[in-house]
């Protein structure tokens, strides 16, 4: 099912701010353009975090991240970052996240990743189920 | 009076996290740096930041920088990060940082800060006397 | 002159990246932000940095900033920064910065930053003109 | 062979920079935790990464990062970070890192990352061996 979703995309460009000597994005940051492109997704179903933590008292936390660096990409270069084949479970969600480059008429992948996302309580840091009307409504999604 | 004090100094290794692709130090970094030296010189009273916060209800706010890049640093050099010539008031700090390169037997000037920070209530971020315990020893040391 | 330029604006979205323990935006990361929006002004005019670099030889660094924080942007917030009061010289250029969130229908300052920003030979980082077809376009449109 | 080896361990202090406005390090920064201990390690057996660059013509470049987030760590906390396990391989090296919070008496694991690292030409990015003399060192050691 999640297989059909059509993946969401999110556009990164490449500041000054997210390369580094070796004259290439340091390979932390590709973690902020993947944490920008989940913000986002949420926000395409009219979810925005600070009010998932005031209304329900959740937050979404990151469990693990399996990322493969398959190409470097440097500065001024325009990138998009997928989320795709959502496994939504009760408490949890595991995607696969992929960073390409952009060039005229072809995209070349740049980063591979496997993330897992868990569902916590805001204050106590405890793992609990994703709130009903989020989960119908990505279930509905996916 | 404040000319008196020894400057405290504070070391910071240059990695690839801090770099850009223009090979050098990323200007934001050694904003970085200056907070660093100035969370080590408050430990170096037996002042911790968390507990300033959970004790006293307050945080230390930057109101403004005044920073100067005199010359680039490079990845894997090594600096030293100055709090020097502490102008102290009620609820605020005036500073001066310099960050310097350490080379075999010279010292060489990177970048010239006025920083000035002020004490504010952690939840309204509203401006506060800096609390006399603090003060008093700030006050003496200075 | 520069005066009647009308500003130009870069949009930010504040993300989690962003923000610190106080609940903030994280004081060095308006300079990332200040960044983002010289590299997009200068794209505007059809400026790749890139580009300059290798057509020109030439790299635009940061001189000074003198930043002054009015107020906290939070998690999520959305923000504009602005390029504003261009002082243009042979070797550099002045600036204004201003950082603003936007609300409903009103516009908060956030954060105010005079930036001096140098034209430098890319390799031997020393001093240099900006080069002639780049200042004739800037010096028409400010 | 490498399980016999000692852990080598690198200190690392949590400033508000490391943290978010969930009150904890914010999951891209542990990277850059991993990527300090990493250069340490190589330091720690005379290998400067600038030199390595300038004689060899090396950079080492991470190919795989899979981290677990097993507890959040917060602001002004101490945690050392592990370089350990490693597998040397001809143009490449496997090795496990951990990051721990140390406690008065006890050390609690907060990450577990499994980390790839290969050897490129600094120039093309291709992949190339490791060179003779740091390769028999490493081998020495671990």
């Amino acid at each position: 099912m999640s297989e059909d979703m059509k993946p969401f995309h999110w556009p990164v460009r490449i500041y000054y701010e997210d390369t580094d000597a070796g004259g290439v994005v340091f390979y932390a940051n590709y973690l902020r353009f993947l944490e920008r492109a989940r913000t986002e997704w949420l926000r395409s179903f009219g979810f925005e975090q600070d009010q998932l933590r005031s209304e329900y008292g959740i937050v979404f936390a990151v469990r693990e991240v399996d990322i493969k660096y398959l190409k470097p990409a440097r500065f001024n270069q325009q990138l998009t970052v997928s989320v795709e084949n959502i496994q939504l479970k009760q408490a949890s969600m595991a995607m696969q996240q992929l960073v390409s480059k952009l060039d005229a008429d072809k995209s070349e992948l740049i980063v591979k990743a496997a993330v897992n996302v868990v569902c916590l309580h805001s204050e106590q840091f405890s793992p609990c189920p994703i709130p009903k009307p989020i989960f119908k409504v990505l279930k509905a999604c996916i």
